[in-house]
C-alpha cells in the first residue's frame, strides 16, 4: 500500500535490440558484463547450498554473508525456500549486537560520518555492518553506487560489511528484507549493525521499529534547523547529531545543537526514561565521533541494567509480526477486490460525497 | 483492538433491586425520570421513523437531531437500518459547516473554553454543535456528566447542541460513530462543530482525520509546557491556544505562548501552506477568543481560495474508506484465528526469537 508504489515509473526492461546490443558489445570486449549478467550465466556461479552458505555465515565470511542476503532478498519461491530455512538456523545465533538506525537529509552527511563512525569501530576491533533501507534507491539506483564510493576507505577494510537497499515494490517489503538482513550480519559475528535510511518518509518509521538506537543527522540551518525533516522523525530519535562540525561551521552547528536541545527536551522520549541528546560532530576529521559511540553504550548499559533491552526487541519482533500478517491479509483482501469494478466505484463515491462510508463498507463487505 | 477496549472494567447494569427502588422514588415523586429512564419505557416514545426523524433534522429539531444520533450511535438492527437511510438522506445536506477539533489534558478548561466560544458564536447567529470523541468516557460515564454541568450556560441556549461522546468499545467505532453525528448536525444546519477529545491518546488521531482546522489548548507551566501531551498532538495542531490567560496568569501565558511559537516555528504544519499559530485566551472571560474564531475563519478562506478545503474533506473520506475496511477485514481475520491456537502460539514463538518472523507468517497463511 505504500505511496512510493503508486508513483514509481514502471521498471525498464531492455528490449530484444538492446539485449543483442549490449552482448555484442561485451563479446566486442566494448563492456564489460556486470555481476548482474553473470548471474543469468549459471554455470559460472555455483547453486546457492544452505549448509554452505550457514557455514560460511557462521565463520564470519563475508561473501557468504553477501550470498545469504541476496538469496534473503530473492523473490525467486527456491531462493525463498533456502533464505527460510537459512534464516531458521541464523536466528539462535543472532542478537548480540547493538542496532543503531540512522536518518538525515540528502546532503547532512550520512555516508560521510559513517564511514567515519565504522573505521574508528573496526580499528577497536568491533566488526561494522551498514545497510540500507531506502526504497526510492531501488528505482534510481542512485544512491547505492553513491554510497559505495563515498565510503570508499570502509569498503576495503574486511572487518566492514556495506550492503545497500534491497530491491523492492513498497516499504513494507524492503524493511522487511533488511530485518533479516540483521539476523544475518548478527549470525556473521557483526557487533554494531548501522541502518542507514533517507529522512524524507516513512521509511524512518521502518528503521525506527528494527533498532535499539535512532540517531537523527543534521546540519545548521539559518534558524529553521528542523526544517526539511519530516514530521514525527525528531520525536523518534534517541539523539541529534549537528554533523559538519567542522572549520568556520563550529559556532553555528554549536548554536544549532543548543535549539535542538531545547526542543528535544519539550518532545516525551521514545525510549522510556531516555533523555535524547544533542550533540555536534565532524563526520569529516572526527571530532565528536567516539563521543557518539560511547553514548550509545550508555544507553545500552541503561537499558540492559533494567532489563529492558531484549524486552523492547520482543516488543519488535511482535509488532512485526503483526504488521507482517496485516500486510499480507490485507493485500490478499485488495487484490481480490481489484477483480471486480465495485471496489473502485464505491471508493470514488465515497470520496465525492455521494454515499456515506458506512453504507459503502457494508456494500463491499455484504 | 483498541487498548482500551482491553482494559475496561464491565459495565455497570442496574439490578432489579436497583430498579424497584429507582421506581418507587420516581413513583414517589422523590427523583424526576431522567431521559434516559424514559427511552425504557417504550409506551411513552414513538417508535423511531426515518421520514420523521430526516424531517425534523432538516427543520432543524433539536429533539429529532438527538433521536437521529441515538440512532446512528445504537448497535441495534433496526436501528442501524434506520440510522442508514438517514445518513443517506442527510448527506447531500451535510457539508456546509466548519469542523474544529479540540484537545487538551484534563484541566486545561476545554469545556470553559468551548461555552465560551460556543456562547459567543451564538450570539453572532451562528448554530453550534459540540460532539465529543473520548473513549474512556463510554466507560466512567465521568466526563459527560461533568461536561454537562459545566457547560450549563450554553445547554440552555437553543441555538447549541452538546453531545457526549458516544458508547463504544473501541476508538474507532466511537469515531466512527462521530463523524456520522456530524453529518447530522450539518444538515440540521448547525454551521459550526466543535469535536472535543481529551489529549492523552490516540483519539487525536481520529479526531484530526474528521475536521478542518486541529486546535491544541494548553496551560502556562513552568518551563516544561509541552509535557503531558502525546507525542505528535503538537504536530497535528493548526494552532496551540494557551487558556486561563487571566489574572496573575497573564505574563505567564504569554511567555508560554512565546515558547509555543517557537517549537511551532520548527515543525512542518500538518496543514500545507497553514503556519499554525499559537494565541493566548481566557475561557473565563473571554479575552482573546474572538481573535480564535477570526483565526479559523482566516484558515478556511486561504483554504477555499487555494479550492483546497473540499478537497481536504474528500481526501479525509478516502482515508475513513480504506480505515474502516481494512479494520472490518482485519477483525474478521483475527476472529478467525482465535478459534485456532496455532496464532497464540506462533506469536509467542515470534516474541521469544524461536522462530523468524517471515517463517510464522508463512505458516499461518499457508
Amino acid at each position: 500500500m505504500s505511496e512510493e508504489g503508486k508513483t514509481r515509473p514502471p521498471e525498464w526492461h531492455p528490449s530484444d535490440a538492446d539485449k543483442s546490443k549490449f552482448a555484442g558489445e561485451v563479446m566486442a570486449g566494448k563492456v564489460e558484463a556486470s555481476p548482474a549478467i553473470k548471474v543469468v550465466r549459471k554455470p559460472r556461479r555455483r547453486p546457492l547450498d544452505v549448509d554452505e552458505l550457514y557455514e560460511g555465515i557462521l565463520a564470519g565470511n563475508r561473501t557468504a554473508l553477501a550470498r545469504g542476503i541476496t538469496c534473503v532478498e530473492s523473490e525467486a519461491p527456491r531462493h525463498r525456500v533456502i533464505a527460510r530455512e537459512l534464516l531458521r538456523r541464523c536466528l539462535p545465533h543472532s542478537g548480540d549486537s547493538v542496532r543503531i538506525g540512522i536518518t538525515g537529509v540528502p546532503g547532512a552527511g550520512k555516508s560521510q560520518f559513517l564511514e567515519c563512525i565504522g573505521k574508528m569501530l573496526c580499528d577497536a576491533d568491533k566488526r561494522v555492518a551498514i545497510l540500507a533501507v531506502d526504497p526510492s534507491s531501488s528505482v534510481t539506483g542512485g544512491s547505492i553506487l553513491g554510497d559505495k564510493t563515498r565510503m570508499e576507505n570502509l569498503c576495503r577494510d574486511e572487518r566492514a560489511f556495506i550492503r545497500p537497499s534491497p530491491a523492492g515494490k513498497t516499504l513494507g517489503g524492503v524493511a522487511a528484507k533488511t530485518r533479516e538482513s540483521i539476523i544475518l550480519c548478527e549470525a556473521a559475528g557483526y557487533k554494531v549493525i548501522f541502518v542507514e535510511t533517507v529522512g524524507v518518509g516513512q521509511s524512518e518509521v521502518a528503521v525506527r521499529s528494527m533498532v535499539d538506537f535512532f540517531l537523527l543527522l543534521q546540519l545548521s540551518g539559518g534558524g529553521d534547523e528542523l526544517q526539511g525533516i519530516k514530521k514525527g522523525v525528531i520525536e523518534m530519535a534517541d539523539a541529534i547529531v549537528v554533523n559538519k562540525s567542522d572549520g568556520d561551521n563550529v559556532q553555528r552547528t554549536k548554536v544549532a545543537r543548543g535549539e535542538y536541545a531545547r526542543v528535544l527536551h519539550h518532545l516525551h522520549p521514545y525510549t522510556e526514561g531516555w533523555e535524547p541528546q544533542a550533540l555536534c560532530c565532524s563526520g569529516l576529521h572526527g571530532t565528536g565521533v567516539w563521543e557518539i559511540w560511547e553514548m550509545v553504550l550508555k544507553f545500552c548499559d541503561k537499558l540492559k541494567a533494567e532489563n529492558r533491552f531484549e524486552d523492547i526487541r520482543s516488543k519488535q519482533n511482535a509488532k512485526w509480526f503483526r504488521s507482517l500478517l496485516e500486510q499480507r491479509v490485507l493485500e490478499a483482501f485488495y487484490s481480490k477486490q481489484k477483480e471486480s469494478g465495485l471496489f473502485l466505484q464505491l471508493e470514488s463515491d465515497v470520496t465525492n460525497g455521494r454515499i456515506p462510508v458506512i453504507e459503502a463498507v457494508d456494500q463491499l463487505l455484504g
